[in-house]
Parts: C-alpha cells; sequence; structure tokens
C-alpha cells in the first residue's frame, strides 16, 4: 500500500526559492576590510543567484551536470555559486585553497571542472595551475585582486559583476530527481590520491534540516552566524545551506581570518552564532585577553574539525561564551553528532557530556566495530572503531568521468557503512568519546591498545617533553607499542623508570617493549603527530631501539 | 551525475530506534485520575512496541500492509502502537471517537481494518459498531474499562497487556521503502463520504524533522509538551513521532481533558511546550481565573484547528504562555504555517504577526489562486483560494482496497497542488492570513467577495445579534451576497440602515441586494455557521428575501 502523499524532491532549488522570498529580508554581510562591510539580502542574492545561472549556461555553456569549481573565500558571491550551481543541475565543487598544488591540480582534472570561480585574492593561487587544467575553460573573477596574474595563464577570464549584469533575475529551475549530485568534495587522505565525495541535494536538504533542528543548532531568522569555517570545508558545515532554508543571516569574514579582524566584527555585527575550529578560538581568545571586546552575543559556537581542549571551553565559558564540540568529517556532510548534554543536570554535572563528542542525531546510525570485526556494546567502555550509516552520510568516493564509483575495503563496510577511521566508546546514553584514530591503535593479540592513552600517561613524565607511539609489527601478538620519546633539556633515558611510571595508569600487557629516544615527533603540515614517518623509520632501521 | 552518499529510507522504525536507545531515558507520562500518573520511558516504549509487534504478527496474524486501527486517548499505549504497527509494516489507522457511528463504521470497513486497538472506556462507543464491521477480526483493550459490553458483539478480544506480555523486546524490522504507507487517517467533510490520507515513512520522518526545527515547535530533550491535541486528529500533529525523534518527553491527558485535571497535569508536571485547539484554552483560561494555577512552565503553545481570538492571545500573555498560530489540515500532515514573527521587533510590533496563520517552512510551497484559475501576487491584499505543495502534502485520497487513488478536482488541481479550500492573502514577506472558506466566498462578476468581511461588519451594528451571509444565483453576476440577520431583542428590521452602516466598511459593489431575518444562525455540531443550511432554505424559496 502505497501513500497518497505528494512525491516532491527535496533540493537545493527548493532552499534557494524559499530563502529568497519567505525570508528575503535577511542578510548575508561580508567583511570588506573597508569601514563598512557589505551587506546583501537573501532576495538580492536569489535574483543574482539566477543571474549567474543564466551566464553559466548561456554565456559559458554550462549543461547537464557538469562541474563548476570556486576557489573562493566566505563571501556572498560564495553562496551565490552554492545556490546557482545545482540549482540549474549543474555541481558545485568547492576547491580548498590550502592544499598543495599537485593535490589540486589532481582533483580539478579528475572532476573535470570546466568553470572556476575564483576570488581576486587567490589568482596567484590559481594561475601557476591553470597550464596544467585542460578541462578549464572560463575563470570568473569576483572581488579585488590582481587580474594580470592570470595574462597567459589563463583560458577565458570573465568579470563575475560583468558576466552576470543586465540578465534575468529569475529563471526556470529544472524540477531536480533529488538523488542527483549537487555538489562534491575532495579529501586529503594523507595516504593516497584524495577522494571525491559527491552530496546529493537530498543529503544537503535533509543535512539542512539537521542542522537547524533545536537539538543541533537551532538557527532561525533571529540569529546571525558568524562563518568562520571555510566554504571549501565540508560546505561550511552545510551552513549556507541551512541558513538559507530557514532565513539565518550570515557574517562572513571573506580573507579577514586573523583574531584582530574577527573580534572586530563579533563585536560590531552581534552575532548570536559561530561555527570554526578550535585554532581560530585559541587565537581570538589571546586577542581578546590582550584587547577586551565584548562577544558575548555570542550565545552558543559549534567548534568542530578537532577536540576542543577542555580548558578552552572554560575561558569561552568564563566570556559568556558557550562552545559546543560537534563531530563529523567531509564523508558526513560534516554533521555527526553534537555534545549537547542531556536535560536536567546543574553546570557541573554537565561537563563530562560537553567534553565528549556528543550524540547522534537520528538521521546518524552508529556501531563500535572491534578488533574481530564484532560489534561492541555502548557500555562507556568497549572501544572500537566508529562505523555510521545515513542519508547525508557518503557511501562511495567518486570514480572520475569514466570510472565506477569506489568503495575502498578501509572506508567502507560490506553492509556499506562508512568507516569513519576514528576509534572511540559510546555511553549507555549515546554519547560519543573518540580515543585514537583507527590507523593509530594497536592491535595486539585480538585486543586494542590505544597510543594516545599511552602518549599521554607518557607526556605526564617530568623527563618526558613528547612522546609518540606506534604499532610496529610482532611475530607473537600481531602488533606491540613503540613508544618514542622526546627528552627535556638534560634528562637522560631510563626506559625502565618511564616504564614503572606508565604501570601506574595502563594495564601491564598494554606496556610497550620497545623504546627509543628521539629529537623531535614528526608533525604534518596542520601539526599532527606524523606517525606514518615514525613507522618507516622503524620499518628502514632507523632507529636505534632498546628492547625491555 | 549520481551522488556518492547512503541511500538510507527514511522511516519511522528509524524513529522509534533511535529514540529507544540514544533518548531512552526520556519519559511518557499519562494521567490516571490516581495520585500519581503513570510513567514509561522510551526504553520501554521501544521494547514494548517490538512485543506489540510481535503478538500482531505471531498471534493475530497481522501481515503485509495490514491495517490496524486505534481508538485511543493520548496514552502510551498508543504512543506504542504508533512506532510498532507502521514499523513491522503495517498501517496505523487512527479513529476518530467524535465522529458519528455510521461514518466511524464507513471509515473502518473502507480502510479494511483487520485489527482495533482500543481503549477500556470506549468499550462502550465501539460495542454497538462491530456487528457491522466484518473486516476486525480482533480487539486489543488496554486501559480501565468494562470488557463485558463486547459480549457476543466481538470477534475475539484480547487484553493488551496480556498479549504482549513475555515476547521478545526487540524485532527483526524490516528495511522499507520510505513511500509506503505507514499511517492513516480519514476527514470527515461535512459533504460527501469520509476520505482517507495515507502518510509514507518518508512524510512522517520529514514532518518530524520539520516539527523539531527552532523554526517550528523546536523542542529537545529538555522540554515536555502536553499533548491535548488527539492522536487521533492529524497524528496529534505529528507530537508523537517527533517526540520520539529528539527525546522530547510527553505529558499524556488520557480522557482527562477537563480544564480542571489539565490545570493540575500543568501545574504538577511543568510541561514547557503545549498543542492542543483554542477551545481547550478557552476552557483553561475560566478554569485558572476561577481557581488560579501556576501554569508559567509552557513557554510556548501551539494553538491551531481553527483561529486563536486576539483576545485569547493577549489574556496568556499575561499568565507568561506564549499562544503561538500554527494552520494545516488532515491533507499537510498537519504542519503547514507557524507564526512566529520576524526578527527585530517590539511586543507590539510582533502583534500584527502573531494573530496572522504565519509563515510556510521549505517544505510547504504555496500560492494563491484567484477566481479565474490565475496566480495571485503576494501583496497582502490579493485575496485567493490557498494551494500547497510538499512532501508531506496529500496528493490524493485513499480509494480502498480495490480502487485507484481519488484525486477530486476541488480537492487537488491538475498539477497536483492541494486546494486547501482555504481563502486568504499572503504578505510580501509571506505570513498567510485567511479570511474565508472558499466554498463560503462570494464570486461575483470575476471578483471574489469575503462573507466573513461582511457577516463581521454587519455584526458590528447595534442592532444584529448574529449575521451570515452567503453566496446565491444571480443571472448578471454568476453570485451576489444574501445577508441573513438576526436581530437583538426589541430590534426591527430596517435593511436600508443596515445597507447603509454596511457601507461604511466595504465596497459599494460588495453590499448585498437580498435580505432577510432569521430567528437563528443554523450551526453545525461543533458550533460552526452551517451555511449549506441557509443556501438550501433559499434555493428551496423557504426564506422571505427583501431586495433593495
Amino acid at each position: 500500500m502505497l501513500s497518497t502523499m505528494q512525491d516532491v524532491p527535496l533540493t537545493v532549488t527548493r532552499i534557494l526559492t524559499h530563502g529568497m522570498t519567505i525570508h528575503g529580508k535577511s542578510q548575508v554581510t561580508t567583511w570588506t576590510g573597508e569601514p563598512e562591510p557589505h551587506r546583501r539580502s537573501f532576495a538580492d542574492i536569489g535574483a543574482r543567484a539566477s543571474q549567474l545561472a543564466h551566464a553559466l549556461r548561456d554565456e559559458l555553456g554550462v549543461d547537464g551536470d557538469q562541474r563548476v569549481a570556486t576557489l573562493m573565500w566566505n563571501n556572498a558571491e560564495h553562496v551565490e555559486a552554492y545556490l546557482a550551481i545545482p540549482s540549474m543541475g549543474a555541481v558545485l565543487h568547492t576547491l580548498n585553497l590550502r592544499l598543495p598544488a599537485e593535490q589540486l591540480v589532481w582533483i580539478v582534472n579528475h572532476a573535470d571542472d570546466k568553470v572556476v570561480l575564483a576570488n581576486g585574492s587567490l589568482l596567484p593561487l590559481l594561475a601557476p595551475l591553470l597550464p596544467h587544467l585542460p578541462s578549464v575553460e572560463h575563470v570568473v573573477v569576483s572581488g579585488p585582486g590582481d587580474r594580470s596574474v592570470l595574462d597567459g595563464l589563463a583560458p577565458t577570464v570573465h568579470e563575475y559583476e560583468e558576466l552576470i549584469a543586465g540578465r534575468p533575475t529569475s529563471y526556470a529551475w529544472p524540477e531536480l530527481d533529488e538523488r542527483r549530485a549537487a555538489a562534491m568534495c575532495y579529501t586529503s587522505g594523507t595516504t593516497g590520491d584524495p577522494k571525491g565525495v559527491v552530496y546529493s541535494h537530498r543529503s544537503i536538504y535533509l543535512h539542512s534540516m539537521q542542522v537547524n533542528m533545536a537539538e543541533s543548532m537551532g538557527l532561525t531568522d533571529k540569529d546571525t552566524t558568524l562563518v568562520v569555517v571555510p566554504q571549501f570545508h565540508v560546505n561550511a558545515w552545510g551552513l549556507p545551506h541551512a541558513t538559507f532554508m530557514t532565513g539565518v543571516n550570515m557574517l562572513m569574514p571573506d580573507r579577514f581570518l586573523q583574531p584582530a579582524p574577527l573580534a572586530e566584527m563579533i563585536e560590531r555585527e552581534r552575532p548570536t552564532h559561530a561555527a570554526a575550529v578550535p585554532t581560530i578560538w585559541q587565537g581570538l581568545l589571546a586577542e581578546v585577553t590582550a584587547k577586551p571586546r565584548d562577544l558575548s552575543s555570542m550565545a552558543s559556537v559549534t567548534i568542530g574539525g578537532a577536540a576542543c581542549p577542555p580548558s578552552l571551553m572554560e575561558a569561552y565559558d568564563k566570556l559568556g561564551v558557550r562552545l559546543c564540540h560537534a563531530w563529523g568529517m567531509t564523508e558526513t556532510s560534516p554533521l555527526g553528532t553534537m555534545s549537547n548534554p542531556p536535560a536536567g543536570l546543574t553546570d557541573e554535572q554537565e561537563w563530562p557530556y560537553r567534553i565528549t563528542q556528543g550524540r547522534f542525531p537520528a538521521g546518524v546510525e552508529a556501531r563500535l566495530v572491534g578488533p574481530g570485526g564484532e560489534h561492541l556494546p555502548w557500555d562507556g567502555e568497549s572501544a572500537g572503531e566508529l562505523e555510521v550509516r545515513g542519508a547525508w552520510i557518503a557511501g562511495a568516493y567518486y570514480g572520475g568521468a569514466d570510472g565506477e564509483d569506489l568503495r575502498p575495503e578501509d572506508k567502507f563496510s560490506e553492509d556499506g557503512w562508512l568507516k569513519t577511521g576514528d576509534v572511540g566508546v559510546i555511553s549507555t546514553d549515546g554519547y560519543l568519546t573518540l580515543t585514537d584514530r583507527a590507523k593509530d591503535v594497536i592491535k595486539s593479540g585480538g585486543e586494542w591498545i590505544s597510543s594516545v592513552d599511552l602518549e599521554n600517561a607518557l607526556m605526564a613524565h617530568p623527563d618526558v617533553a613528547e612522546a609518540a607511539v606506534v604499532a610496529v609489527p610482532d611475530e607473537k601478538w600481531g602488533e606491540r607499542p613503540l613508544a618514542t620519546v622526546v627528552l627535556k633539556e638534560g634528562a637522560t633515558a631510563d626506559y625502565a623508570a618511564l616504564r614503572t611510571f606508565l604501570a601506574q595508569s595502563v594495564a601491564k600487557w598494554q606496556l610497550p617493549e620497545r623504546w627509543t629516544v628521539i629529537p623531535a615527533v614528526p608533525k604534518t603540515s596542520v601539526g599532527k603527530f606524523d606517525k606514518k614517518v615514525i613507522r618507516r623509520q622503524y620499518a628502514d632501521g632507523e632507529l636505534d631501539i632498546t628492547q625491555l
């Protein structure tokens, strides 16, 4: 028996047409560095999105599901691209301007991008890539910046404002299948080629609803959100679409991501909400500690991308700003969890919940999978790899124009769940606490040893400056932990003493047998421990190992 | 280009499994009339929903998409039915206990219900119908009430608690197509047979998300909602499913719908939200005026089903309780609009928005259609019939087991939109104000005349106690208004004076030519003007008409 309900697709088009009419007065405010920021109403954004679609179709020949890339900061024009490109049936491809040049070239070629919309200030980054991007036929430039850097390097170059000027402010948007591709974003794994996640109209629409649910960010047209998280990072955590759905005003920092202008825009524009990674909040805290600013308009802040140090949360609590943990990844659109505590608790009782990654919404099913593939209980103790399932969770990666979608075994389970690569525990009331990356966990005799637990315990010793623990092959146990230690100035290596010290906080079977001192822990470009370097050094016999 | 997202269906099953785990501690509190209400956790509700599904399948043989009806008050067992029946693949059919017996019989036969779950207190209503319900094989009874009234009338009778006891507390729920039927509800039109709306898993899931969005009811597990609107009225406005999705505690009045117990349950249980029709709030106001009670826990109240008198809103404002208008109907799941004012307004500026029906969410597209079928602008002045479209809006009525779905012309447009039968205007910022039922509007020479406007203007005259204006056929204009007036004690009919009085507030071409005095305006069983009686009396020549 089928229902008698209408079969109406969930599309970005609907978000666009709704936002520009019912919430036509809401605004996107873009920071300019000038005395006054730039303000544009949702009604105007909608009209200009139509103009952009006409320009892309009629002038640049974008058709079908061709890819249109953006290399842009967070600003009003980028929001227009977010709405126009999927609504016309094409695919928005946001390029991460922090990636190395060779990865950007690989990604643009893999996506087969036809057009790149770029901000003028980013042309020095784009220009040297263009000779290596044969699919790109047009570059469309908006915002300040010297255009001449493109001379001789680019295909056809257009000024955004000139390109859209005078075109019709409405568009006969096609009725699209909700499972059609709307946007794509590549993950930049440290190993192998980047992998493309292709979001559908349906996934973006559902994710937008979830973001606006009271249990998540819960924003309305009475709110203004400061969108610091870049639009090239998982669609700015879904905010540009979610805000257009309910008329939430957007405050966009453009290229002014430094603590001083952020502090100024918060004090002047008084956003009620903000979203950014911990590093931003660290920097802002230092700024307002040196030069006090009123941040109190921000009732809530969504913080994700990395675990937030509890001390940072406490510091912001004192400023009247509540940081709320969220967990997600490119493959999860990204909203996976948010750490709103349950009801009826005191501030003190809420604390243990606030420092978790949070709870899953109904749209995200979760399970923990142990070292043997078994499903683990939610008891707050059993640690396993987190696998998730849902309508805004990736089930594959884009295989390129001629390829099948990719479903690598280490990323997707046989029954289609996403393997997040994160290891953690889930409490009986559904709160997730992540402890390790799966690749950093030591699989020893069918049990898992947390490298992070060992590192934290080691770094509590007065002689230890830094410590990194990695898995190394072991004939008997499969894997065993190798402890690499950076000693403090003047300290000498006493592995037996360190081992005894460790034994106070971890189980005996988890204690490392292999020890070495290194001058510094190798780090990635974003400052994380680069454990694959240590594993390679060990495999190549470059480390001087002491066996206890 | 297809997306790489997982293809996960949106189902009631997911609402059930999510609510019973992540929000297992949330509660359904059912009023009992005893010193202590009955409390049951979501975890227990979920376990019992599994037991109910096992009982329905294994003991009563419910299979496939068979219909299971409920004739129940709002209580924990009814919530269990809401979750178990759709999740097992069957269809929940809520029976409106206020309908006349012959309509209930027609509805049960049309839906071909196999099982009826009934509350003991409603058996006196059910028993006399049973001989006329050949499809009903089983009656399952819960709650207090004399079972003996079924003797000799019913097929197999089961005690709910005995039926589910000892069965497994988990169930291998099937993976269902999200467009599959989940629940059905019949509208009780004043003309013709009742019409069945069949909700899908998808429509219920999306509607639940919308209810929980901050712009709508915006509830979380920190809330308790007092669900006065019956579960047999459009799924209690979607609350039992929406609450389970985010862990909102439910306070269920069962059969205790009188003002005194409602006041007591509010004061004792301190719900943060409530949902009911205006009549309930009128009654409660009288109660707490006579015997003051603390209602202040209810930060917000959703009021719908009929327009709320502004005076009632003002009275509750003074009690610290904010009534918020919502508009919807059985065919719209029902959330169509909610009257949250836009941002940045004073209380006084908010008032004109609060008394509208409110704004549409992104999931509900709206248009106004004029007398000639033309689409009208949203200018706050052009009045047309409201038509809506969306994923939780009906596109047809159930045609019965062997019939095609019904798409009557007066209910659905050629392009599939629902004709709501409501006439109104929409402001430039998207706020809907309903003025008339389409069938009560007078279509005169290609223009519409609002019968409600004429009635309100007439009733402002000191001689007039009541007035009803109806359309009557007119050779020249198609239709013209007939004014029927009930005079106050001692007043005499002076139609010319009334016409002059009317001319002060309505356009000259709208003034009625036909007048009559009647002893009282005919009313429906729920107290609304029954204009079809007046139209029939006019057509039959029963009224003494004066032509001006």
